[in-house]
């Protein structure tokens, strides 16, 4: 990796520790869907592997890193399986599992815009670019996860705010990296911003705006 | 770029110009297809950009572009966000937005068959491969536009010949370049030929042939 | 292919032949479900190609093998196709698809997570990396049919052993190659064991352990 970008030791350590906080999180927003969904114990680790899993696979794929990591350090698949098993013994009842299941996407969703970001910079992305790599590294593990589970993803519908705090803490990132002012500091807190928009926007639910219905009698038309 | 195919220079204008246009096309499409199912402002420009550059991403990852065009040239995106923020403001009723959505595709796809079988066979494929990654790049982005909205993909149920306009424009394109024959003038042609096949069998409703029921009962039972 | 590693030639024929007829079984099964889902002609075509070649297609980029196989090598389309014209003429009804469909699918399932396997360990993975390769090989295939047609994907919600034996078949041929004692007839007999395993799982009703409901009047919450 002599080619990369170099960080410091301590972004690097951060970095890595960060991608295991992040795997884990989106792990169990995976098991708690798929709990959600009623699938079996099959279904819950294999919704918890992919979901944690699929942003960085799509992430190393489109930057050429193959085989992605996630293939090559299999502790990360094994993270993912300890949160379906904790899921799995333990989880809250069916009908308040989305609080949960959306404070677990949330802290993978920020840690991941941030990590995500740095790992494309690193590989020779421009800043620019990179943020937007990040972007989907973080909403691609929950793309991938309500695709599989038949859901509407979190990134089109679900209404309070989604996308944005990814958009923000990528290009809070970006940002810090062009400028040389990325550290274990500066990034972590480019992370816990994203998380925290993300939370207040789902807490106090801010909405982003429609498209304004063309006519009033449009309004009630089936889709 | 120096061990690529050589198209001229007319040709490779023509090859940006239309990948441009295809973009804002199936741009336009996944907006149009974001305000039917009633997502927000973020839904809307996430589900345009991702059909506008779908496609195109996917293309680039089998013939191992990494990272895709889409990320370097963030200009596609910006593209495809143009398109959504027109369609936000301005946008059909909801019942009739059927038509312009599948306007927008057709021409999204004609082109896409065309400039990606000419990308991939810049790339060293085969003319027959090239056609085939042709297809997979025009249907591919209207593919992820489906999937991600949670209806059933064109390529698959449309009943109004999507696919086969698709082969036929790759197919051609694939023919031109083998014999040295394809220039801004009939590769152009070969677009328009499948633009215009999917939009006549669009308004005259064409259909492909259904598979027989086994037996006459058979003909209600659930699925 | 001079730094692959070499399997002698009985098993890279068995590699080939295998590898064929997994094609050919998914396609099938993608087939079948087309015609379950009530598609045309042209997708039973489609959804048939999709699913006998998308597990390959993902094993190919995982391990940087561009242009995948299926775009080089057309012939596997070809057979998929011959599967989607086979099922066009002559198919179960509607109502009985579930079952030749499912058998179809256990044949690709058990084929493709040893060759899946073989494949990833020779170009260069570990053991247990090329078994998990292994496995998304096996299973990817049915998750792009099953997403693409609109139903829950069979790795997440079958309740009858799906993801287990493709797993133990993988793992299986991933030790005997490990200690090089990967032959025709080893590997044979670990795809078999597969295919055997899902059948019986199939048959017999096997499945895996669902979650415990938080509370007892849980269980008929709304999801």
């Amino acid at each position: 990796m002599s080619d990369l970008v170099e960080l410091g030791s301590a972004a690097d350590a951060a970095q890595s520790a960060g991608n295991l906080v992040g795997v884990f999180a989106f792990g169990l927003s995976g098991a708690l869907l798929a709990v959600r969904r009623r699938f079996d114990v099959v279904g819950i680790a294999v919704l918890s592997i992919a979901t944690a899993t699929g942003g960085g696979v799509i992430r190393d794929l489109v930057i050429g890193r193959t085989p992605p990591v996630a293939f090559v350090q299999l502790s990360y698949a094994g993270i993912a399986l300890l949160a379906a098993v904790l899921i799995f013994f333990w989880h809250p009842p069916v009908r308040v599992i989305r609080t949960p299941l959306n404070v677990a996407d949330a802290i993978g969703l920020g840690i991941f815009c941030v990590t995500g970001t740095v790992t494309a910079f690193q590989y020779g992305m421009s800043a620019t670019s990179a943020a937007a790599l990040g972007v989907v590294t973080a909403v691609g593990g929950g793309v991938i996860r309500d695709v599989l589970a038949g859901v509407t993803p979190s990134v089109l519908s679900d209404g309070e705010l989604y996308a944005v705090p990814a958009l923000l803490g990528s290009a809070a990132t970006a940002t810090l990296l062009h400028y040389g002012q990325y550290t274990y500091w500066t990034g972590g807190l480019a992370g816990a911003g994203a998380v925290g928009l993300r939370l207040v926007a789902l807490f106090r639910h801010w909405h982003a705006p429609m498209a304004r219905p063309h006519r009033r009698r449009d309004d009630n038309s089936s889709v």
